[in-house]
């Protein structure tokens, strides 16, 4: 009794022995290296050959979820917390036995590999057989491909309970638990509430709603079929919002607006700034945030006619500044050194505390955050684009002020922000505006009969340069020589020389020079003309040596070279819309062909939708923090020296 | 492929062989019968030769809260969860090894025997070998001769911080929780709200409030000495608060008022029929419990001079329909066959939900129920009087218009309601009133130079008969001989026989005969007098028949005479002050050495302290809802036969 117990041990002997569960359940046990394979066979229910399916997955992650995420139906009911026990699977060799196991299955059946896929941790290599499916899993397609196997958290289950008596005094409920025992929710105080009347008048034939852990209403009859989540992608200037009916996996209705922040700044930093200035700013942000999402959330339940009652989840995929703001908590440190926040995971909290009026207990989810500039809307966006699901090496670029990039070899993932600053948006540049109407945004130079090709947002007259079409015009400029590879243009007397039919165009306003885009009339002058200067092409080069000095030292921390990377992903309202050629052109991705250079759209956006359609996919975001490594650049000394280099076209 | 698995195994097998976890691990698994032993050798930390102690506990009983419930201190901070790893002991013999385990102790030290107390479940007999305490726990004497090893849900741990850079840009939150490693709380929105200010305020030096698992607030500087907690309980009739000083363990101030809800009616019954007259009753009701709830705190806080802000939790003992009322829920149920309740645990909720403005996150824990009339505050009255902690069989009885009645041999533990009636409160009495000033409480018959002595509360003139007052005059009139065994008035010839000093006061009223306790003035006729009836004896014998059926039958159901109980308990405001040697002689308790009758006193009020008070007890009132078996006495068929039986005295 006298040895005081110290904390050593050979774990791989108590491994051997069966005695040491799996690692992965603890948290952070993994160091983010390394991947285990599993390699499914997956029997038809028709009778076909059965197909065979191998994925690798960080160690630790669940058997159901490594199928999950791959697309790989299992049965269940539960959703893989271990109550429904119908996710069984076959696996060779000896793995752990859980208590649920040993009431599921028989000894012989328990000799012979049959395990619950949603208890059973990946630790090593798999060989997993799967028996057909029983019922035939509905799914959706979201994100870049991704294939989602439908198992929402808001799950709705109509039910017909026996009425009380003397001899069966069930409390209701307890009776109405008995009745859905794939579920063990707990309940709300309001569903409590509730439970007696409408039990009573329904004649005990409800409908009970659960989201995630919580019973959050009971309703009468069945009302099944009537379950609805709201999608947000709260982004600094636009705000989407996507209506998705749960029980088909589609998108009812979309809208979109401005977020109302608006007036206090363009950008985090300056809504930030707000904040520090003005005591008011953070509640009057939080309430512009709110009054944001409620507006559209009226607009998509209108539009898809859906009582906003039976909205019963909300994601919301943001910014770190975005997400604190509407929460409410002071994004101050987010803004200067060393750029903290206050938590990864924000809280779940109900819909209501961010000032959302749809079902009195809707939950609203929040992705987690990498970094105070990788924020939850770039997790959201990884999961969408399945950064952590693909062999290959991937790049995933989210272009704008701040510019988010992941980087994936298919075993590690690494995240780190670069400050582009504002002329991705039109901002600091001559005659930069929004991608709106009348904004340039496809440049082409030296057709034969039209030197200058303008395509323009919504087809009118030009008014000014957006960023797609300021990375076309510098790329194209490039291309036809009139701009140097340090950036410069071209004296005005070799203009001539390299690109005649464009020489005219090269001139000047006071000292600068310019590059004329667009006359509104052919007498025009310069000034009155939507023009490119020289100013605009230096603004670009420091936002895309921002950005490619990122990627670069995130490859050479993965000891790799430009040519290894094998798809770039185009993220964000922006990048969506970039040339890829263009792109390649000035450097801003890695030098590919075009057509691994992929606009991904708003892939924060689908990321919350699949969120709401999965909550193995939501598993699968959580999962992120632990496996990707983020890189802080600000305080890297060789940034500077990278930066420069990168300047150059 | 094709054998589908089906749920049959050799569970003993897989136990020697060490793959099935401990069954308590299921829920509900074992049956309520049968008790484990778990013989304990506590080692002195000062030298002194270790003590031995060996308690009865159901199977699936933690080893830590087996050692808990029973005063038997092992060394902890998180208080069980698993999280601090101190909690070490060492038992004999072959037991399963947690995943906590594993980290805690070498291979060497899980061969010999050591484990985490918190994660072993008592599955059968152990010898359990508890090292000294390294730190002297504080403990507190409550209930009846209860000690509770202090452990709240309410934890403070005051932290110095380092401040963030760019080389540790870890979360706010995440920093905290670093430093508290203990603890794994989840973190409320509000603690997040506060928490960058806070700590930037304090330069990094803060306290957290947790509150079970959530993480409530973050506090400037070092506050952990300030943390309280209010114990209500709330009766139909008197409701009681109790401020205690949570670092201490000790109560900071009393306050009790009248339930404000009286005017809707003296009992549960009258009050569930408001509610079903009145749409409007409901909301009152719960908004005058509320009132109540809300005046008393005050006053405690007042009394106390503690800041409402540093109240952090709340526990309510109450019965079923109280429960209801306070949070809002339809007792409507409750008050008709087959009498059903909503939940038999309500839900843990914010104290602001049921109007408390104490801190804002502070949370309201309300005691489980075994049945519509056997309500949260008599299993808080069971942890009080330790009723399934007790080799002696037990009887507990909490006498009121409903009558609660619980019964333990030690193993099984059997509960039942039985309805009195009023007349334990005066009501249906002839000169009946409760137990205010003027009531006869005390009645002694036949002393040689005062033969009627009174004993009156506030000692004034005489106005009615309480309860208490009611059982005595009985009972002293059958040990006289004025009322035969059958409750009736001995002839008027037959009085001066059997007692000659008191036949003068057998008189009647009309056509009643009525036994004079108090005249006001020599003159006074019978009218104008303190008397009892023919019909008040009735009433009380119905009463006392209702009751002593109740234990009867439940003796009945555990194979059980009179003469095995060991101990009866009188519970409740009014059971608390009758007087055991009456209780006996009308039978309204077995016959026992009155002794071994014990006024328990306040035991709701008690249990809600033990539950504040630790995290322990209050699982432990969780774990009676698993081990009582609720006896429901309105549909039994001998219940008629058996109350004709015992009418008479």
């Amino acid at each position: 009794m006298t040895d005081d117990p110290a904390p050593e041990l050979d774990l791989d002997a108590l491994r051997r022995e069966g005695l040491l569960p799996a690692p992965g359940t603890e948290t952070a046990a993994h160091d983010g290296t390394g991947r285990v394979e599993l390699s499914f066979t997956v029997e038809d229910s028709g009778g076909a050959p059965p197909s065979h399916r191998a994925v690798r997955v960080p160690p630790g992650v669940t058997v159901f979820d490594s199928a999950s995420w791959n697309g790989i139906a299992i049965d269940s009911t539960c959703g893989g917390h271990g109550t429904c026990h119908k996710c069984k699977v076959r696996v060779e060799g000896s793995t752990p036995i859980s208590r649920h196991d040993v009431r599921t299955f028989s000894r012989e059946q328990l000799d012979d590999g049959w395990r619950l896929a949603c208890l059973l941790q990946a630790t090593r290599d798999l060989q997993v057989a799967v028996p057909p499916l029983t019922t035939r899993p509905k799914a959706a397609t979201v994100g870049v491909g991704r294939q989602v196997i439908l198992r929402p958290a808001v799950q709705k289950r109509y039910v017909e309970l026996d009425e009380p008596s003397l001899t069966d005094q069930r409390s209701d409920l307890q009776r109405l638990l008995d009745a859905i025992d794939d579920l063990e929710p707990r309940p709300d105080l309001h569903a409590l509430r509730r439970l007696p009347t409408v039990l009573r008048q329904a004649d005990h034939k409800v409908t009970a709603v659960v989201v995630d852990e919580a019973l959050v209403d009971v309703e009468p009859g069945d009302t099944t079929d009537q379950r609805y989540a709201i999608a947000f992608d709260l982004g600094t200037t636009t705000v989407v919002a996507t209506l998705l009916d749960l029980a088909l996996g589609t998108p009812v209705a979309v809208a979109s607006m401005l977020n109302r922040q608006q007036p206090f700044g363009g950008d985090v930093i300056t809504r930030i700034s707000a904040t520090m200035m003005d005591p008011d700013a953070l509640p009057r942000l939080q309430r512009a945030a709110a009054d944001t999402l409620v507006e559209l959330a009226a607009q998509v339940c209108k539009e898809g006619e859906v009582d906003p009652a039976q909205v019963y989840e909300v994601a919301v995929a943001g910014n770190a500044t975005m997400t604190a703001l509407v929460l409410g908590i002071d994004p101050e440190p987010l803004g200067m050194a060393p750029f903290v926040m206050v938590a990864a995971q924000p809280p779940s909290v109900l819909a209501s505390e961010i000032g959302l009026e749809l079902h009195p207990r809707a939950r609203a989810l929040f992705f987690p955050a990498l970094g105070a500039y990788v924020g939850g809307d770039i997790v959201a966006g990884m999961l969408a684009t399945g950064m952590d699901r693909d062999k290959r090496t991937r790049l995933f670029v989210d272009v704008g002020t701040n510019c988010e990039i992941v980087l994936s070899d298919g075993e590690r993932i690494l995240a780190t922000a670069a400050p582009a600053g504002p002329a991705f948006e039109g901002g600091a540049i001559k005659c930069g505006m929004r991608a709106a109407e009348g904004a340039i945004e496809v440049v082409r130079l030296g057709g034969a009969d039209d030197p200058v090709q303008l395509g323009v947002i919504g087809d009118v007259e030009p008014m000014g340069l957006c960023g797609s079409g300021l990375v076309d015009a510098v790329a194209e400029l490039v291309r036809v020589g009139l701009l140097d590879a340090s950036g410069r243009f071209v004296p005005d007397e070799q203009a001539p020389i390299v690109a005649p039919a464009l020489a005219d165009r090269l001139t000047r306003i006071g000292e600068e020079r310019v590059f004329v885009l667009h006359r509104p009339h052919p007498e025009a002058g310069p000034e009155e003309s939507v023009v490119l200067s020289q100013r605009d092409v230096r603004e670009l080069q420091f936002a895309k040596a921002a950005i490619s000095t990122g990627w670069t030292l995130l490859l050479e921390e993965l000891g790799l070279e430009h040519r290894d990377v094998q798809q770039v992903l185009m993220a964000g309202s922006f990048g969506s819309y970039i040339s890829p050629a263009s792109a390649v052109r000035i450097g801003l991705v890695p030098t590919l062909p075009v057509l691994r250079i992929v606009s991904a759209g708003n892939v924060a956006g689908e990321g919350a939708k699949m969120a709401l359609l999965s909550i193995r996919e939501r598993a699968g975001a959580a999962a992120l923090l632990e496996e990707v490594t983020y890189v802080e650049l600000s305080d890297r000394t060789d940034f500077n020296d990278r930066f420069v280099e990168q300047l150059s076209f």
